[in-house]
C-alpha cells in the first residue's frame, strides 16, 4: 500500500484486540478465536498496468494474480489455505476471460494446495481488474515479520534477480515451499518478498527493523534476463542495475542471525540457490559495501554505478 | 457470482480438506487447523455500476464497498472480526479519494468490531474498484447456510423492500447484529441477503435447499422508498412490484420451523421488524400464495400482477 496512505491508517485506525499484525506488512495476522491465527494478504492486478491482456494468454494473468499473494504469504512463512477472487471482467467474452483466468490459477493452487474458496464476479466497460485474498495459516514458529532484522544479520536471498519484466513476472513461482522449508529449519528474524526492487524492499524491511543495510553488490544474484536486457538495450543500464532496480521478482530477502546464514549457505537446503548480498547494520539507510569495507549509500529506487566511483539515483 | 461461471468452478475445482463450504453460498468457511474456522467473502463494488461517484461523496462508496461485505457474513451468522482493503483508484487525486473511502468504512467497521486489517493500493487511468474482503469467525451453533431450508419451514424477512436505488443501497446498515442475535436465540434452517432482490435472492436459496417457496405477497414489508417510486414514476410498476424485485435491500431472509417463526415474531428480538411472508413447499420453485391457499407461479425475477390475475415477468 501506498507509504502516504499507510502512515495517514496506522494513525487514524483504532486498535483492535484480534489484530495481531496490522498494515504495513506483507500480510496482516487476525486472531479469530480459535488456537490457529489467521495470515491474510489481499493484491489486485489490473490489466494495461501488470499486464497487456491483447498481447498475452489471460491464463497467465490469472497465474500472477494468484502468484503474487501466494508470495506475500511465503514473504511472512505462512502456509496458504485457501483463496477468494473479486473478478471486474469487461463486458466483451467475459465468461471466457474467466474461465481462462481461473485456468491459470488452478495449477498454482494445487501445486500449493490452496483452496479457491469463493469469488465475486462483476462486468463493466472498463478493463479487467483481479483482486485475490489469500489465507494462510502461521507455521509452528510463528510468522516473518519485517521489523525483526538487527544489526549485524546477515541479508539473504533466494534466486536471482532483473529483467522479470520480459517475461518472469507473469509465470513466477512464489517462494511458498522455499519460506516453509527455511522457517522450519532455521531461526529468520526478518523477511520481505521482493515486488518493487531489491533495493527498495531490502531498503523497507531494515527501515521497519529500525536499522541500515550494507550490500556488497558484486555479490547479487543477477538473473539471465537481467544479462540479456543489458546487451540488448541501450539505455546504459548494467545487469546489476537491473537486479538491483527492477522489481517483480518475487524473491525472499531474509535476514538471519551469522551463525544461521553460515548453516543455510552450507546446506544449501532449498532446490533454488541462496545467497549471503551483505549485512544489517546499526547505520539507518541502504548501503553499499566498497572494497576495504568502506559504506558508500546506495539510493533505495535503483543506482547508476559509474566508473569515477560516484553513485547517482537511477531514472 | 454468476451462475454459469459457479457451475464451471464447482465441476472444475477439486475438493480440499480445509474448505468445510465453497463457491455458491454467501461466504466460504475454511478450516484453519487448530479448531479455527475461518468464514471469509469477497465483494466489489465500482464506480458507474454500484455508485456514481461524481454524484455522490465518496464515503459513502466506501460505505457500500464494506457494508455489502458485512452483510454476506450476516447472513452466515458470522461475527465479523476483519477486512482487507485493494483500492484500484483513478490517478486523478487517488490519495484524497482513498482517505474519503477509508472515512466512510471506518465508522462501519467500529460500529461492528471490524478490523482494518490490511489492504493494497494501485492506482491506474481506469474508474474506481473497491474490493474489500471481510473475515469472520462462525457462533458458537455454527453457520447459517442456504442449503438448509425445508418443506413447511415458514418465510421470515428482516426489514423491507424496493426502492433501494433511490438511496438507501448506499447507507444501509448490514443486518449484523440481528443476525448474531436471531442465531443465539433460536434455530434458523438457512439464510439469504438480499442483493439482487426480494424473489431472486429467496429462489435462490430454495433452489439450493431443493424446495419451493410460496410467498403471500401481501405480507411482503414494503419500505417507504417503493411507494414514493410507485407514486412518482410512471411505469405502471407498484410499491409491491418494487419490494419483490428491485434488489440491494440487504435484508436477510431465514428459513425457520414454524413453532419457532412463531416464537420469533411473537418475541419480536430486533430493533427492526420481522416479518412472516410464506413458507417452503415441496415443490420446487417460487410460488405465489392466492388467496383460498391455491399456488401460482411467481417469477423470480420480478412480476407484474395484472387485473386479470395472470402474471407476467417484468422487463
Amino acid at each position: 500500500m501506498e507509504q502516504e496512505l499507510v502512515d495517514w491508517l496506522k494513525k487514524r485506525l483504532p486498535s483492535h484486540p484480534a489484530l495481531r499484525l496490522g498494515i504495513g506488512d506483507d500480510a496482516a495476522v487476525v486472531d479469530l478465536g480459535g488456537s490457529t491465527e489467521c495470515v491474510v494478504t489481499v493484491d489486485a492486478v489490473m490489466d494495461g498496468v501488470d499486464f497487456e491482456l491483447a498481447k498475452i494468454d489471460p491464463r497467465r494473468a490469472g497465474h500472477k494474480a494468484l502468484a503474487v499473494n501466494l508470495s506475500d504469504l511465503a514473504a511472512m512463512a505462512a502456509r496458504p489455505v485457501a483463496a477468494v477472487v473479486a473478478l471486474v471482467l469487461p463486458r466483451r467474452d467475459g465468461y471466457n476471460l474467466a474461465v481462462k483466468l481461473f485456468e491459470g490459477m488452478l495449477p498454482l493452487a494445487e501445486r500449493h494446495n490452496v483452496a479457491i474458496a469463493g469469488g465475486d464476479t462483476n462486468t463493466w466497460d472498463g478493463p479487467l481488474v483481479v483482486s485475490i485474498t489469500a489465507i494462510g495459516r502461521p507455521g509452528p514458529r510463528g510468522v516473518w515479520r519485517r521489523d525483526g532484522a538487527r544489526p549485524g544479520d546477515d541479508i539473504l536471498v533466494t534466486g536471482s534477480f532483473g529483467g522479470s519484466l520480459a517475461g518472469r513476472h507473469l509465470d513466477f513461482e512464489p517462494r511458498v515451499r522455499e519460506a516453509l522449508v527455511l522457517a522450519e529449519r532455521y531461526e529468520i528474524h526478518a523477511a520481505i518478498d521482493v515486488s518493487d526492487g531489491l533495493s527498495l524492499d531490502l531498503s523497507r524491511l531494515a527501515e521497519a527493523s529500525g536499522c541500515g543495510a550494507a550490500v556488497a553488490v558484486d555479490q547479487v544474484p543477477i538473473a539471465d534476463a537481467a544479462h540479456e536486457l543489458a546487451r540488448t538495450q541501450s539505455d546504459g543500464r548494467t545487469a546489476l542495475d537491473h537486479a538491483v532496480a527492477d522489481g517483480e521478482d518475487f524473491e525472499l530477502v531474509l535476514a538471519a542471525p551469522p551463525n544461521i546464514a553460515d548453516r543455510i549457505l552450507a546446506e544449501q537446503p532449498l532446490d533454488i540457490s541462496i545467497t549471503r548480498i551483505g549485512q544489517f547494520a546499526s547505520n539507518r539507510g541502504l548501503w553499499q559495501l566498497a572494497a576495504g569495507g568502506q559504506l558508500m549509500p546506495l539510493s533505495a529506487r535503483g543506482y547508476v554505478h559509474r566508473s569515477s566511483g560516484t553513485l547517482a539515483e537511477a531514472p
